[in-house]
């Protein structure tokens, strides 16, 4: 939970949830409001795409909508599509200025996601080789049949 | 480089590189063509999101463009629209069907990003407190002035 609303209200919680337009407490909304500074690089009527003060490495680079909701699942399709349209030139531009060997696209949903503050965001991370920016890859194996089961509960939910 | 890649011929890299409709020394293509079986979970003109069989956690999934891209700079802005329209309904189904905690959507490009196999895919990973995919967060800082500098460098690029 971030900041800001870990003190929230009950009701200010039920207003994040429902996906309003905005939300006065939320630190994204207030920057997309212009009432919190932050060094943009795009702009259009869905989105703002601007530099992360505290990044992984030089040219982080934060995509968010400005549109209101705290995890993906909240955004609609369709808002989400006009957004992230903008991520091949911002990955293509991120490297051509850093010179960076490798991108990675991160969205976090969810603390256990490591999600710091509740607007959906997708990082632009440039790597290097030998970088602080790491992951394991812990990569495990279904027992037979448990992959189809799931792909068909999936399919039903979508 | 994926090991259906490492032996390819310059002219293979050629068409590669070029953002050629598919390639046939792709994995993932030839699962886009039916040669190569797949679980999936959605399909349309122009996208594929199927189960990821050496998953990170149970019901983990993968989104890719039909179109062969090897990453995400070379996929034309419409087509990652087109295809990324769909993660917000991914998220939550995988949510609704796992009971995870939360969701990581990740995109590697390149070897120094961890990318294993040489076409653009989203990672779609539940997450849950305690669980063996961790990343660590070494966030830096800007020295005055250079995140000024970064931003005005990518805006010529956008």
């Amino acid at each position: 939970m971030n900041r800001v609303l870990e003190n929230a209200s009950p009701l200010v919680w039920r207003s994040v949830r429902s996906n309003v337009m905005s939300d006065d407490n939320c630190l994204f909304c207030r920057i997309i409001a212009g009432e919190i500074p932050a060094t943009k690089v795009l702009e259009d009527d869905v989105c703002l795409a601007f530099m992360d003060i505290g990044p992984l490495a030089e040219g982080h680079v934060l995509l968010i909508p400005k549109i209101h909701a705290v995890t993906l699942d909240e955004l609609p399709g369709d808002a989400a599509g006009a957004m992230l349209k903008h991520l091949p030139a911002l990955v293509k531009a991120v490297q051509t200025v850093t010179q960076c060997q490798g991108v990675n696209i991160l969205q976090n949903n969810g603390q256990a996601a490591n999600q710091q503050v509740m607007h959906v965001h997708f990082h632009v991370i440039p790597r290097n080789e030998g970088d602080e920016f790491e992951f394991n890859w812990p990569a495990g194996s279904y027992r037979p049949g448990r992959i189809e089961e799931l792909a068909e509960a999936l399919k039903k939910e979508l």
